[in-house]
């Protein structure tokens, strides 16, 4: 058998009824794909170009964060501690007017694809302006990401008349469409409070048109009814449902508040939820209903929100708190157990994405987005499964990662593009919106 | 003059009226202590015997882990998701029956002194059961700790009968006061529900008569109050009080379910708290009333508890987690900000531990207890100041720990004993527990 990649002597996650860790297995990588995955024995014939020792590393999907604003990594502790009015009209809304512009966009989201590599993320749902800017930072460091323009009824980076905004998401989907294999083009619709219903159907009847999915925040905040104008149906994800945009393609985001009502409206119209856990920590506003969500069948995905709402992008962290909060919000241990977890951060988020046929698993004939993560380490002893990684891996713990078959980071060294670069980039934006 | 290390080029954080970071600073050790800090321009006449360079690193106080068992390493990930009560007694208490003795106990502490260096925790105060092989764990892996030996009112691992509980809290105190400058021996009472009032009032006696701290749980579970015989006073900590044992030296370890009254009495008392949010949450016992305790002016430490239910030891994790845990509380994003959290982890831990006048700051005749964070990653781009590292750090940012004047770790490579040994010694001890 020819393959491009061959790595050796990885260890698995056991499946059901086997040792929760299966030591001395090889993956090969042919093209794009995954091309066999499984005991070391079987790879005796394997005529490899290149061959990555994977020694004491568990090979894992590449984990999938289906929430992010990254360029904000611009305004990572700009303003921490605060209540989410002043923190919006006194730090974000004014370093957003002075600071996002396409250069911002480019090299911040391109920082931010850093950080999410060395940590283990290979897909990204992305949501900004400018969002031409991200998609290009996200190929450019050979990461996946489904990117969505922002939609917005207020004037916007890039989009100065918000009678634009559809249009501006229409041209962003033609350009990006079958264009890289990396690369995904969607909408993202602010939210239900800035966005009209005559806009939310705009950009909903868009995606419709293009095949694309729909992202959009709502029941974030438990103020967030009082915000929207001719609200229909008595709550916001309500509101949205006699919009009529509701369906499988769109991604409700945050959905902190959502009722028991609304959640059953959410599974029947197979729509899909991201819970941000660490964002609505720290923003205090609330804990998002996850173990109901599941138990209703709901396709939940797990997302970082943007850096300055939480303030990192690693999704070992997102998990680990995801886990821990949900136990608190029932007062009940057996809550959302940490395989739940796991999965939410890879096949499940990839079902969100309407990728899992291409992501979120490995095995033979899938998108080679692998990660190797090094157990050999003090704080992963004993190891018990890989369900430990939830609770007390972190990002840094990702030795090496390869997204579409190519490795973009080995041995913590990021090899897709100049980091050093990135980073002094961010440093002179930052400069530029600080007195 | 002369100096044994000379620390160059490495930033601190800036005082009130200060920029955030303050580039190109210096430190020297001499012995033990910190012999000056400062701008590199007052460093001109230096005479080090050894240099390190610390560019682009944040010279911090090493951090200060006021609760752990460190031994449970070996149960990490044993048991997880399960009920407190499930878990206790049928994996933990069977496995603590089958594996704890002197050899696990040596080992796993061990262990665990290797993941708190690696992320930056320099004292630890830990209490478990044969806790003279931890404190000679902790001496061998140069790090600074209060080990404190277990008293509790059942057979225990070295102390068979009950009625020998004190005595041999007793002999451990003889043999540590005053052997080691990093070891400091103290008394942990398990709780006021494992333990009787004579047996708390013992403890206390003794811990007073050898002018060592006493280590309690207390108030962790909304249960305890039904578990405790005779209670006192109408809640725990009002029983804790009613026994005469709540002064400077006497840390409260929960208090996840004290009242205001419960507060009220041990900010009378001068009495210590330390809370451990990840573990509060994991095991769903609640939420800490943090904000309050600090708002009475009560000096509150942070802990990661043991790995059993955490499932980690790093304090930058825990910080994170403690300091967005209080936001929800609240629903209040203002509760408790980073710059707070910060304090908990370096100063009011040493507050805690009476140890304030040699540990938990940098300033010369301190105690050089010290760790250099790398700045130059791309989650912490852009630098608006030390608080960021509460929401945006982890353990393995750490580059290099100093203890008592020693480097223990230097560019994140274990210096004061052979890890993979240890890492083995667990890996053995896991095999004889597991099935």
């Amino acid at each position: 058998m020819k393959s491009d990649l061959l790595i050796t002597d990885i260890c698995l996650p056991g499946k059901q009824g086997e040792p929760p860790i299966i030591e001395n297995c090889c993956l090969t990588i042919n093209g794009d794909s995954v091309q066999q995955i499984g005991p070391a024995a079987d790879f005796d014939k394997v005529e490899a170009k290149a061959v990555i020792n994977g020694r004491n590393q568990l090979a894992l999907p590449g984990l999938v964060n289906t929430h992010c604003h990254a360029a904000m990594t611009l305004f990572r502790g700009l303003a921490d501690d605060l209540e989410l009015g002043q923190w919006l009209n006194e730090h974000i809304f004014p370093a957003e007017a002075k600071g996002v512009n396409p250069d911002m966009v480019y090299w911040c989201t391109k920082l931010a694809a850093a950080e999410m590599i060395l940590s283990g993320t290979t897909t990204v749902a992305d949501g900004y302006f400018h969002e031409h800017e991200a998609a290009r930072a996200f190929a450019d460091a050979g990461m996946r990401a489904v990117a969505a323009q922002g939609v917005i009824d207020f004037p916007a980076p890039g989009v100065p008349d918000p009678a634009d905004n559809i249009a501006a998401a229409d041209r962003f989907i033609d350009h990006w469409q079958d264009r890289n294999p990396l690369i995904t083009p969607a909408v993202f619709a602010h939210s239900p409070y800035t966005c009209s219903g005559d806009t939310l159907q705009g950009a909903k009847e868009l995606a419709r048109t293009k095949g694309v999915p729909l992202f959009i925040h709502v029941a974030e905040s438990r103020y967030e009814p009082d915000m929207i104008n001719n609200m229909q149906g008595g709550s916001p994800i309500r509101h949205l449902d006699a919009l009529g945009i509701l369906d499988p393609a769109t991604v409700c985001v945050h959905c902190v508040w959502a009722d028991e009502e609304d959640m059953d409206i959410l599974a029947e119209r197979r729509a899909r939820i991201v819970v941000c856990p660490q964002s609505h920590l720290k923003l205090a506003s609330g804990i998002a209903p996850l173990q109901t969500m599941l138990t209703k069948g709901i396709r939940v995905g797990l997302g970082t929100d943007g850096a300055a709402s939480n303030n990192g992008l690693d999704m070992f962290q997102e998990m680990d708190i995801c886990a821990k909060i949900q136990k608190i919000r029932s007062l009940d241990p057996v809550a959302v157990p940490a395989a739940e977890i796991l999965k939410m951060a890879t096949t499940g988020g990839a079902a969100v994405l309407g990728m899992e046929e291409n992501i979120g698993t490995l095995g033979a004939g899938m998108k080679a987005d692998v990660i190797l993560v090094n157990l050999n380490t003090p704080h992963l002893q004993p190891m018990h499964g890989a369900d430990l990684l939830v609770y007390a891996a972190d990002g840094a713990d990702v030795q090496t990662v390869l997204i579409n078959g190519k490795p973009v980071m080995q041995d913590r060294e990021l090899l897709s593009f100049d980091l050093s670069e990135a980073m002094q980039q961010v440093r002179r934006l930052s400069d530029n919106i600080t007195p």
